[in-house]
């Protein structure tokens, strides 16, 4: 499959769509981030999360490089075609911080959400203090751009 | 307040947000729309959704017309703080086709989510069988543009 070949129309009009991963079983909203046609494809052909990283230009693989995958029990669209939703089985945490989700944090800045993992440990540190490899904020296990 | 001053530092560069609203019980992903800096503003002053149509250009309130408003417990900020998710406690539906949540439908077309009102009862039906007012798909009270 090469194509989103979906029953329900998508409206791609603007672009990739916004994808909002839950967790299928807590119902923890996870994080948002973009599915292009090919990344929407790859999802379905693969049964793992595949996003398109607008910064980038590119295709991703959640958890390409740090093991924390997405396995995908279904894939929800909105009422408008606009919007999707990723049913999901994540493995460790969803969020480069090291969080389950993305979205760890009120909007006055207290921390709601658990970390499930070490960040320094999953994607490796430098001796500089700084991150090595890919794993970095540009890196290709992103959880939303 | 006239503008979202906020603890944690929003990414406004690329406009309104994504802001997936949750129902803050059951833990239903409802819809995904978009919050401008205004949207974000009224919504905290007022603890009602309001949301920013990309389509019309304009700020609106979920539940305007419908009066299936949005009382919003928590907002919190993805990591990169350029996605929102309301946490709300929803009045009647989310969807303006009468459904709990707008993603009512998997890719493949199946419905799997809960119709909760009528919607020709709640927005108005015209006898011509067009829908009057402004419950229209290109009203005031839609889910997602």
């Amino acid at each position: 499959m090469t194509e989103a070949d979906t029953a329900v129309a998508l409206d791609w009009s603007d672009g990739p769509l916004p994808a909002v991963a839950q967790d299928a079983e807590t119902g923890a909203v996870l994080m948002l981030a973009y599915a292009s046609r090919e990344a929407l494809a790859q999802t379905r052909e693969t049964g793992l999360a595949h996003y398109h990283s607008r910064s980038r230009g590119e295709l991703w693989q959640k958890g390409e490089e740090s093991g924390h995958v997405q396995r995908v029990a279904e894939v929800r669209v909105d009422c408008d075609g606009d919007a999707l939703l990723y049913l999901v089985e994540q493995e460790g945490g969803a969020c480069h911080t090291g969080h389950e989700s993305c979205f760890y944090r009120t909007l006055d800045g207290s921390t709601v959400g658990e970390r499930v993992f070490d960040p320094d440990a999953v994607y490796g540190e430098t001796p500089d203090g700084g991150r090595s490899g890919r794993g970095t904020r540009s890196g290709r296990d992103r959880g939303s751009r």
